[in-house]
């Protein structure tokens, strides 16, 4: 017979539990075990899926493309075959593609920081000579692309996340400020909570009226094809929709394969009006030659198009799909009754997003990380590292072999629990 | 019988040669040509003799190294062989690189931004917050030196170039003000005159004692085994004498394989102090979770180390030198009996540099140009594309064949001594 959640319980049947608890965390802490579960990293298996990649192009002759030869110096904004590839996944046109190394954080972070010392398309000066910027950050989110606006000093805003994507009645509002230049959004299958955007809300985006004339969409569609749970699902084309909706200046949108094949020699892309590539090109070519376009064309070869992308992509499903059902597998059978936590059952991406009882995010991390289990740190999800309700833990399931993330899972569900007894309990922290 | 320079002859006798080259200029003309020698680009021969890079890594067994999987995130500042093998060609540590992307320009950039946006390790405040900020340009150099620290707003300052390197007498005044910021410097081969900088100068370099607090010598080692003509000339590891001299966070060293693999898909170094590799660490941290590390490995299997690397530039040897004896004979034995021009014989590096009547540079490559070939624009290697002289052309033979590359010689010498005649006989430029 199921019991209780923990809020009906009496505070003897919660001792009792806390004692129960606490000895099988103490069980599983004399496991030594050395867990991580900390980064959307992809696994072994992942990488060995992939293998053909590092022996797609050995024929120097090969090398040769459109009458380019990708060994050699030039073309900025990528091969001609990648920028088509890219145009083909994202749905837009080549020309509104600029293809970079193994890193779109890398090209996130570099369109950030042009806007600081140069000023994007249409600002009025660099951002460097304002009195004060600030940046939209929908929350929970991605930490490194909070660093990135940390960094040079923005003043970042919280802007409630909701299943259809950040609450667009707070956004419209907050853009009618003109000193706000940007948000970050991550539309499909977000990190961490696995939401995809809803067309509401990304028509809405399109349609977006900020007050500043150089306010950026950076269009994070890091997971565009990452599918792990049923079909591919398609998306819409945000450059196309920005244009319609009159401000095709509006959105920088960027991918990288660094999930689909190696996530340390990857390709990345940018895409945006073609107003705004050429601008950046421009600046760019200050900064270098070319990115590793024998990498651009190694990829294009074995990628070949969206369509067999997506192909590759079911087979990296085979391997995620298991972990991820193994999660959400144990938090049912370990949490859900106990009425102290709640996440969503994504589709695709990379994590699980586990909101726990509010003030306990933090110890429950504490406790994993001395039985052995990493997480990713709490309050990482929210800009500047704080999560005001201290609740939101991002499991990233994908790389460690499934029999270890089981293993994990338990140590968490105690974990979570345990924290949330001496809370209700109001215990003291030191019984450890 | 060799006639007099065309400083020595009469009017008639100028004028008479002038009919001659026009006459050879419109039959060049109509030959239609079409040849490049703008860029140090290698030649598709020096492409073809790197080849295996492409197969030499094709076993994912092999992409783990060190315990690390190469082909996983990770490793920011670098694969540990990766650093290990440009340790070794440096002279440094290790610990004082840190291995990039296929671009040193970029990680050039990218200091010099982040001077601009967070400041250096020992500035008081970022650049962007400096009412000036200067920058020594020894002169003629390198165009993508100076675009870099242009495009942010310093103020360029030419040096004067001599064949021991920058003018050291005016390096130690300039150094004087604070509001001067550092140096571009290319110590080895420097570009475009080939001339290394001597032991003296080298020294004086590491004990500078620049005004300002964070100072940097970009040394950027483009060159610093590529020797075409004599054996690899040895080199003093600069972080070190840097440090010994007391200011070990003044300089940083760069470098690529860009002319010794593949100039699109090389891979790249920056060194330095290790505090300053530590505190630009933390600043890349934001910007990207690692640099392409399958391509690092496939250069360490390839290049083994500096002994071998070597071995392998003595192979590029073989392709460059007879382009830079076609260039200096054909130079000999149309221009040097003119006294119009000078230059120095480089014994490695990219280019030859002529320094032509003072007056004459444009002219000469606007007549290059009409008849078909292009080299470097006039002034590019000065500060703001302007050569107060209209002197300097930079010639860089390392692409075309050496058929091309002899018919464009020609082209060149007969464009030079047009316009040095054009110069003389006072005459109009609108004979084409």
């Amino acid at each position: 017979m199921e019991l209780a959640t923990y809020a009906c319980r009496s505070r003897e049947e919660l001792r009792a539990e806390f004692k129960k608890l606490r000895a099988r965390y103490e069980e599983l802490r004399h496991e030594n075990l050395k867990l991580d579960m900390s980064r959307g990293k992809p696994s072994k298996l992942q990488l060995d899926l992939v293998s053909d990649m590092l022996s797609v192009l050995t024929d120097p002759q090969e090398c040769i493309v459109d009458g380019d030869d990708a060994r050699n110096y030039g073309d900025l904004a990528g091969l001609k075959c990648a920028r088509e590839y890219w145009a083909d996944v994202l749905g837009c046109k080549p020309s509104e593609t600029f293809v970079g190394g193994n890193s779109s954080l890398s090209l996130m972070h570099d369109l950030i920081a042009r806007g600081y010392t140069h000023g994007l398309k249409d600002s009025p000066r660099p951002w460097c000579k304002e009195e004060r910027i600030k940046f939209l950050c929908p929350s929970p989110g991605y930490d490194r692309h909070f660093r990135v606006t940390e960094s040079f000093g923005f003043e970042l805003i919280t802007v409630p996340m909701t299943p259809d994507g950040p609450d667009m009645d707070s956004v419209e509002q907050l853009v009618q400020d003109p000193q706000v230049k940007g948000i970050w959004c991550v539309p499909k299958y977000s990190n961490p909570q696995g939401y995809t955007y809803s067309d509401e809300t990304v028509h809405r985006f399109a349609n977006l009226k900020p007050e500043a004339p150089d306010f950026v969409i950076m269009w994070d569609n890091a997971y565009c094809v990452h599918e792990f749970d049923g079909v591919f699902e398609p998306f819409e084309d945000i450059i196309s929709l920005c244009a319609q909706a009159g401000r095709p200046n509006m959105v920088y949108e960027f991918a990288s394969t660094s999930k689909i094949t190696f996530p340390g020699a990857g390709i990345s892309v940018m895409a945006s009006s073609e107003e705004n590539i050429k601008y950046m090109t421009k600046l760019i070519a200050v900064q270098t030659i070319s990115y590793d376009k024998i990498n651009q064309l190694r990829h294009v070869r074995y990628l070949k198009d969206r369509e067999h992308t997506i192909e590759l992509m079911k087979q990296h499903a085979t391997i995620m799909a298991p972990k991820f059902e193994m999660v959400l597998k144990i938090l049912r059978s370990e949490v859900t009754a106990k009425g102290i936590a709640h996440w969503h059952h994504p589709k695709g991406g990379y994590f699980v997003c586990v909101a726990a009882m509010p003030g306990t995010a933090k110890r429950t991390l504490e406790l994993c990380k001395r039985a052995g289990v990493v997480l990713t740190e709490a309050g990482a999800t929210y800009p500047y590292g704080v999560d005001p309700h201290d609740s939101m833990i991002r499991i990233a399931p994908s790389y460690p072999p499934i029999e270890e993330l089981e293993k994990a899972m338990m140590v968490f569900c105690t974990c979570l629990k345990l924290a949330a007894l001496e809370k209700y309990l109001g215990l003291h922290e030191d019984f450890i």
